[in-house]
């Protein structure tokens, strides 16, 4: 492997984009950012990543569920009795999940059907407008997401810089959470490094760099969960070399077979 | 709470020194990372971290231990058979260690004395010199090593940016390893945002945000794992809102009683 190909940026400079209106649902996202990315008097270059906040792609995909049309399972009523939500919405997360990894008060954690291990299927109540009477799920394929963003992007730009798709997920054994990568397109998610030496030759013990996470661990703190608002944030910078057409997100989970708690 | 003070910045850079060289043992770190700063006609101000490798932070304390004058224990001796690796690197790893998490072939996941939950306690063989006769332990209290180089700074500098040292880390449910803050002093390690609001009022469901962890995560995809060795990123532009004399990257670690794993 070249190394000097694989090498780290020697910077990276992340900036929030000003001036993305409330998304509603149906509304195309290509078209905001580039007006977005225009008035930052953007120009497209290698190593350019935009890291999109999970919540407005989930509203240009309408992904919306009013509370009043659930049925109510009974396992989703026994639930809830355990983890003290709305059983409405524990339906929800039960619709959007493989698996209930915890249930325990205040705590529902699921394997979503995608592979994302998260509190409560990723469905959530902040940041969206009328929370009182329906909820945002995750959209339906984050990494086709990304594709066709970028793929919007490139019409619009003339060039696509690469897109990633950004949640904050909590974490076993640490506090806080932290930006997470669900959804990519034109970047590297997972970088292999096998093979590759250390400087003093001998083979790396560390293999493998979820590059997504990285990124989306800093860009997650730009946006804010707050009323500040800024779900999109241009990464610049990234070495050339982790541009891949085609990496997904979906690299980063871990296989089942390997997860240490099953 | 006033959430303009407490807002996100709308950009952030980060930059890696370059021209620190090889760390020795006993070496102090501040006039290295002084030196290097000047090269980059670096001046203070607020909202600068200093993300610090924790590799050149153990060299600097002389954290190498010598495998020749290991003497291993039956416990070690057995859980090498199960996990494939070298028994002294074993016995040196439970040494460090309150507590093995997971032992299996080629895996060996222990609670650090310190708390944190990583592969090996952090004992590593990658980029040190004569790697076949040694290894090196992490620091040995780092949120205290960053406080110390902190305050060395500050009287080298003028005034002090904030420190955080980082790790990489391995994670359940997620391939590849991000980084960590193992280390903090000076900047916001955990923060609470208990009681905003998001932007329709509601109360926030995402409560605490692990802005250190953040900032490592992207810090350490410049240092890189090979061979181009930066250990030392400058981060610019972070709220002054962020700061804290008291925080301590121990403030991420998840008690014991909350732990789900247990």
């Amino acid at each position: 492997m070249d190394e000097g190909v694989e090498r780290a940026a020697g910077s990276l400079s992340l900036l929030a984009l000003e001036g993305i209106p409330e998304v509603l649902p149906g509304m195309p996202l290509a078209p905001l950012i580039t007006a977005a990315l225009k008035r930052h008097s953007y120009t497209p270059a290698d190593g350019d990543v935009l890291l999109v906040c999970q919540k407005i792609v989930s509203k240009s995909e309408n992904r919306f569920v009013e509370l009043a049309s659930v049925q109510v399972s009974a396992r989703a009523q026994e639930l809830a009795v355990i983890c003290g939500k709305d059983p409405r919405l524990v339906e929800i997360v039960l619709r959007e999940s493989a698996d209930v990894v915890r249930c325990a008060p205040r705590v529902l954690i699921v394997r979503h059907r995608l592979g994302y291990v998260m509190a409560n299927a990723g469905v959530d109540q902040s940041n969206i407008p009328e929370s009182q009477s329906r909820v945002l799920l995750l959209p339906a394929d984050p990494d086709a997401s990304a594709a066709a963003l970028r793929e919007a992007l490139s019409r619009t730009l003339g060039a696509a810089p690469a897109v990633v798709i950004t949640d904050t997920f909590g974490r076993p054994w640490r506090q806080g959470v932290c930006g997470t990568a669900i959804g990519a397109s034109g970047i590297v998610a997972l970088l292999d490094r096998r093979g590759e030496k250390d400087r003093f030759g001998r083979e790396l013990q560390v293999t493998q760099v979820a590059i997504a996470d990285g990124i989306a661990a800093a860009a997650t703190l730009l946006m804010g969960e707050g009323a500040e608002g800024h779900p999109v944030i241009l990464a610049r910078g990234l070495p050339r070399a982790w541009k891949r057409d085609t990496a997904r997100a979906a690299d980063l989970l871990r296989p089942l077979a390997e997860d240490l708690f099953r």
